[in-house]
């Protein structure tokens, strides 16, 4: 099945790397060398997709490259599938501005279905589009309409299999028989430092079964015939995800080959000859012999574009047999802003006292028969975070339709998951934890911002007001830490109708995730009409009580729970003659996106007697308080005792706020 | 070998956990009433540990509760064995300023040995006891001496074991063939949202011995002569560490046993009633029947004293045959501030420029010789974080004496093992990662701060000049992120000198742990004598340039790679007519410990035209900044392309602080 073409693919692909890396002087030659002979059999004769339309088709198979510092192989393989990557691109890898970064960067290069590097992130990933792959799969496919039925592949380094999260999300996939997931493991028994026998000597393959995982070995990593069988047996098996792990001599063809010197220097010069002469390589560099262009034109595009041709006359007759379901995927697959959804969130009274996380949990339920593209869980917290969905089915083997998912406890592998749910299109996504426990999962909301994917997040028992769990279990330094970040939305409402209006926030937005930072205790509803809470939400600050004066005697500027506090405090000092406003700031991110005008409605530069109220760490908040205001939080870890109690010995209270504006 | 005594053993433990749950009206019942036979055999029958010189034995067992909600457990144990854990503090379970929080608490209660809760951090922070242990045992037992020599157990629930660290730590733990390390899995299929076969079907048993554990099994977690008969059996096997998964129900006895409801939940008045009854329980509440009171007394006081006293015996004889290893194991225990280090350390003349990861490499090198207490590695990153201790051996299970430490690609679980090293005792450790997989670990430095741990982070690669790896490899949000936590140093240091100063601060530090934050490229050293960078290090910030005006025109702040740049644009700005004064500021975390007087010398509040300059997250500068000044920094991700011109790109050159500061 594969002749000398295919030999010379497999050394083109070498050699382009190797090229590639020589030119900008930087990056990793080792994966690409080892690896290039996996890569090529899965693209040329295995993977299902159409570089022509890009990433644009529904139903093309997935690919990861999880061991994202071998991007020169990706880059490779993408020039030569014919995506939009040129030669002269590859000649400008890790260069400014250029279509080939260091690591592969999702929304930046065509073909690049996600954002790698971090290690162990990409299978988890992986993991979360198969997920998704079968999700849509029950939703939408009907007798003889296999509308959404596609694999998801991925190629992961040793390094990805010794992160935690791969085996995580490894767990989780082998619990879900995810089937059409399947990992090609480059197992070359060298990481960044050395032989992996210094540090990693697991049985591997052992351990996936573990997992109800197909371990598939393939001895020769050179051997395409192998490889290929491989990929097929694995395909031959629809209830278990497959872990093929290939044997490769890391940096194969080097004159320093199954070293780590070869892993992340480029080879020199001398090396660079070395290499090409083991392969009987001829050609000036960046070469692409015309036989080689052929085989992947005829391989690759022609097969694709007929495959998607195959599918778009699928799916014309499935639109007309079910219109309304193919309405309804093509609806999920458009990413598009929802605008208002008052009438259909839960709306609060005055009187009413709730905790947000308990809002949240009706918002989530009032969407979800509106919203039908939703979807989402908890990592074991659905009670606690309050993520359920009322009378849908859960996410399991055999029910894959249902909406509500299982992570187990796993955040990180939850959270990875969900950035590769997004990714995969079709649906929204969102999934829980309690809030402290965010720094599980810090490393992918990185990544769900850095790939701009609008994944939600809800983050519940947001404060010391957690109580008795204690410190452990009582954020301080997380809001500051998240919102650190660029691109992130975090939101802290106030109370039931801000919580509603943060969920509108996070559903309309498209291009950046959102944390919803949620309280465990119930929270009085402000005294405000909705409409006002709503705008004031979206725009990130807002007054919530002016004062009587025309320049406020002060302000007091407080988040979430503290609102309430804030407001309290407010008639407090109106007794004492000072007529303060208070302003409401949900989301730091949103407020700062305003124009100035706005901002300094809001916050007056004149007003300059400000005291900022926040139950968590200060760290960030001088800048609204300002060089002439104070900033009262909370600077040292929480404690275990009933949360009114915590709060109140913290100064969480009504008279600290008093004494503290007094005293400016 | 296990008579009516013992079994009235269990249920006191059970009970005196439900009432302390009842009374709280707040906890985890479920855990102690299924585990309780397991903890009663290993207190009794198998650990070796000496309640009355509470942790000061060295050569005492530890033992973590991994899952640390069953808190009331580990504290029924305690004050069963004779630690300062009153009926009285059982009764002020979860109350503020008990010694009985929600979660054990390192350093609070005695008797316990790490703060538990943060699921899998538990049975990780165990690695690393066992890897100290044997460390230990390599460097100071003599035959006929086996003056370290203990076992580490803990017991970890479902939750332990799906949570990613844990794998890490396993893995690990199984490649340095661990066999003092035993590992009791209470595995009851339920966690906080139900049974485990929604999310967690794996087998355990086998992914265990994948990562080269022993399994053992017991069936019935009632069985005390089988619990025994299982630990034993893990004695047995030095060569490797061992899970004993014991099979329990759950809320053992109460009347919804075996669900998820009896999880975290008191059990009620009537729930108690029946659980009570169903253990044949007659005694009023918080009861220790007095047989079973002298039970504990023999098989866990009496012995542990006896114990201990031949150990001393023993310790007592080895300090005259070798009197500098006692010394030196006693020294490696006590910690105390070592003072200062100046001599020892790196010194750099004013042409030098060195990478500040390099400079610490040099300090590394300089310290090991006369710190023999220190060792360290890093994640699979050693030659680019430059943590490798020339000319000595690795540890490795061949070789425990080494002092080069391999975790392989496994950050979290480093992080929670250096803790577990740092708990203890013994030794110094450090730890190496790329800056930016910081947020793989981050839940580990909480842990190191809250437990007061002087774990040593060695950060490198600090900002965007990582350049051409781009932007999943480029820190922006860290500093900010991590500044915020409670009792965390974090030290940038400028130069090689401000770098040697960092780590004399890191080793005289006892009670917190330090991130020294090192860049990849190189810097200049600044033209200021050893001494004043010593002081200025010590105190968190000092003045690098001093305007030669009485009241500067302005200031410049900077940290790390940034104090030189700052330099060169207060030489512009002079050329200007703007003579500014320079301050370096590597750590805000000890400059705001200083009093107001050394604050304001350094940062005089009438000079309020500042800028500061930092190659990350602007957030929280404000501060420093001050309402008339500007921050300098890169609130956006990272790109790919050669460091320097990410850093020119981004505005981190000279002409811009110019601008900036002129702009003001």
């Amino acid at each position: 099945m594969f002749d000398k073409v295919d030999q010379l693919g497999v050394n083109t692909i070498r050699t382009l790397s190797i090229d590639m890396i020589q030119k900008a002087n930087s990056g990793h030659p080792g994966l690409p060398m080892g690896a290039a002979p996996m890569a090529y059999v899965l693209w040329t004769r295995q993977m299902n997709i159409n570089p022509s339309t890009h990433l644009n088709w529904k139903n093309r198979d997935r690919f990861i490259l999880s061991a994202g510092h071998g991007s020169a192989l990706l880059y490779s393989m993408l020039h030569l599938s014919g995506y939009e990557v040129t030669i002269d691109d590859l000649k400008q890898f890790r260069q400014w501005e250029s279509k080939t970064p260091g690591h592969p960067e999702y929304g930046h290069t065509d073909g690049v279905e996600a954002t790698t590097g971090p290690l162990g992130q990409g299978i988890s990933m992986a993991v979360g589009m198969a997920m998704a792959e079968r999700h849509l799969a029950a939703e939408y496919n009907r007798p003889g309409y296999p509308v959404m039925d596609h694999y998801t592949y991925t190629i992961v380094g040793d390094g990805d299999l010794m992160e935690g999260v791969s085996h995580e999300a490894a767990s989780l996939a082998g619990h879900l028989k995810l089937g059409k997931l399947i990992v090609l493991y480059d197992s070359n028994g060298i990481s960044l430092d050395g032989p992996t026998s210094a540090a990693f000597t697991e049985n591997v393959g052992a351990r996936f079964q573990a997992y109800g995982w197909e371990h598939i070995y393939v001895e020769d990593g050179n051997d395409l015939e192998a490889i290929n069988e491989a990929i097929e047996l694995a395909k031959k098996n629809p209830a278990q995800p497959s872990l093929i792990e290939v044997k490769t001599t890391i940096g194969y063809g080097a004159e320093k080959q199954g070293t780590n010197s070869v892993h992340g220097n480029p080879l020199g010069e001398d090396g660079v000859k070395f290499a090409k002469k083991s392969y009987g390589w001829t050609y000036p560099e960046f070469t692409v012999p015309v036989e080689v262009a052929q085989r992947f034109k005829e391989e690759v595009q022609d097969k694709g574009e007929k495959s998607e041709e195959q599918w778009n006359a699928m799916f014309t007759a499935y639109k007309k047999e079910y219109p309304e379901l193919a309405q309804k995927l093509s609806d999920g697959f458009s990413s598009k802003v929802l605008g208002t959804l008052q009438d259909i969130l839960p709306q609060y009274n005055q009187n009413d006292s709730i905790a947000t996380r308990s809002a949240s949990e009706k918002a989530i339920n009032a969407l979800a028969p509106k919203l039908p593209q939703l979807w989402g869980g908890a990592a074991d917290l659905s009670s606690s975070n309050k993520t359920m969905m009322v009378g849908e089915a859960d996410f399991q083997p055999d029910s894959y339709e249902g909406r509500n998912l299982w992570f187990g406890v796993r955040e990180f592998g939850m959270a990875c998951a969900m950035n590769g749910i997004m990714l995969h299109g079709g649906t929204r996504v969102y999934g829980g934890t309690f809030f402290v426990f965010s720094d599980y999962l810090k490393a992918a909301i990185r990544l769900s911002a850095l790939q701009k994917q609008p994944v939600i997040y809800v983050l519940t028992h947001d404060s010391v007001a957690v109580g008795e769990d204690g410190p452990t279990h009582e954020p301080i330094e997380q809001l500051a830490g998240l919102r650190a970040i660029p691109n992130v939305q975090v939101l802290r409402p106030a109370d039931g109708t801000e919580t509603s209006a943060a969920w509108e926030v996070a559903l309309n937005t498209l291009d950046r995730p959102t944390l919803l930072v949620l309280s465990r205790q119930n929270l009085k509803t402000l005294p405000l009409p909705q409409s006002t809470v709503f705008e004031g939400v979206a725009k990130g600050g807002y007054v919530v009580a002016q004062s009587s004066k025309n320049i406020a005697d002060g302000i007091l500027i407080a988040t979430g729970s503290e609102v309430n506090l804030a407001l309290k405090a407010r008639e407090e000092l109106l007794a004492k003659g000072q007529d303060v406003s208070v302003v409401s700031l949900p989301s730091l991110e949103r407020f700062e996106q305003q124009d100035d005008d706005y901002k300094n409605s809001v916050l007056p530069p004149s007003i300059t007697k400000r005291v900022t109220i926040e139950a968590a760490s200060t760290f960030g908040w001088a800048k609204y308080a300002g060089s002439a205001g104070l900033t009262l939080g909370i600077d040292n870890f929480g404690a275990s005792a009933p949360g009114d109690l915590v709060l109140d010995k913290y100064g969480m209270n009504t008279q600290n706020i008093v004494n503290k504006f007094l005293s400016l």
